[in-house]
């Protein structure tokens, strides 16, 4: 059997997250479906992340494997003509019978986008959390070194998760800004259940003043869920890429 | 009565154009209800364009009168939470009695936007139209230059439209294009019914091969709607800026 690696893109609005579950229509069941049209086999696609109802993925990476003789190179067009235009298949390749999406994968960054204005841009409304009020920059950046290394985020996790250690190695954690849109971008080896949206949310609560920069160590090593900030919505959340 | 201009964008992939209709959801529906909400009187709204169903608007302006106290700088917030999302008033100002957002338009820019790649990126898919196939960007750019000036337009006329006079100016027509991702603006004091669609069909005729660049002056002074191109669709329109 052939081992195949899918790379696509994604906008989660319309979905109940990538993994497939019974009372919604998902990211898994859409390919699985396209799989199952184009190859007459049925598939179990692999994600490279589990991804919660409404983030999106510009970069995703996605493995089944196939007896299917179709050339490996005319699989993102026919996968792209039974899929719904939100997802799109950018490349398929093979890889080794042991590459798994999600095991494989020793790094992943997102972004976490916020449309900080008085009033929405309802063309990214989608893709941003619309937070109107006035949020210190400078604070928030202070606050985003301390989130540098590797670390127990135990309390920038959200119960649920399945985490067998939760430790992770923070690489990079860069807020820039434009005429109001922020733009949050972490990269780590990997990320607890909500991580990211709940470290975003203590970043808002550092710019509103609510919590001071200088506790973000304390909070870390505390453990406890409740110091940190908000979990932010996932609308402003995507994954943008995914390292092998 | 005080005539309130309100300068507003809307994502247009859900409604039925900006005009009143029967048998769907209109923006200027939204906007009447909102008003009303606000200023606990029916007003009618004038818009400064028709604007077909999926077609967007960065830049729309529209009036009102109203007896209401209400401080216009109050108005877009007040506005704002009784519209859905997809609709944002951005400023709100008062003009001379006679101000009509249609009639007293001096001229306008819209904005095509064509994702010439062959696999769709689905986070412009609501805003641009998916163009696959390979395009001539040098003969779209000549073809562009003779729309440039007054002219009849009658070839790039919908049926249906109620103007006067079929003859436009276009000041401008320029396309720029990045990474596949191809950009038409064009700018005149009015626009026939489904012009800029027409013109952009048309350009992707000269791209394609299927229309000489050449031939446009003819094409333009034969005022026939058959030897022009495709209307291109809706959703990769939008206006972008209205003159006063």
């Amino acid at each position: 059997m052939n081992n195949v690696k899918l790379w696509l893109s994604f906008d989660g609005t319309d979905f109940h997250g990538f993994q497939r579950q019974d009372n919604g229509y998902t990211v898994q069941q859409a390919l699985e479906e396209a799989i199952c049209k184009i190859t007459e086999e049925k598939s179990c696609i692999f994600g490279c992340s589990r991804t919660d109802a409404g983030v999106h993925a510009r970069t995703y990476c996605a493995n089944f494997k196939t007896n299917s003789s179709i050339p490996i190179e005319k699989l993102p067009l026919a996968l792209n003509t039974k899929l719904p235009e939100s997802i799109r298949i950018n490349k398929a390749e093979l890889d080794f019978d042991d590459f798994h999406a999600s095991f494989s994968a020793i790094g992943k960054t997102y972004e976490y986008i916020i449309c900080n204005r008085s009033i929405l841009d309802p063309f990214i409304s989608r893709y941003s959390w619309h937070y109107p009020k006035q949020l210190d920059y400078l604070k928030m950046n202070k606050a985003s070194e301390y989130f540098i290394g590797e670390k127990d985020f135990s309390a920038f996790m959200a119960t649920g998760g399945q985490a067998k250690t939760t430790v992770r190695n923070v690489y990079e954690l860069i807020l820039t800004e434009n005429d109001g849109i922020l733009n949050i971008k972490i990269s780590a080896n990997g990320f607890l259940y909500n991580m990211v949206r709940i470290i975003v949310g203590t970043l808002i609560y550092c710019g509103n003043g609510k919590i001071d920069p200088l506790d973000i160590p304390e909070i870390i090593l505390s453990k406890d869920r409740k110091r940190a900030g908000i979990t932010a919505p996932a609308k402003g959340l995507s994954l943008v890429n995914v390292y092998y």
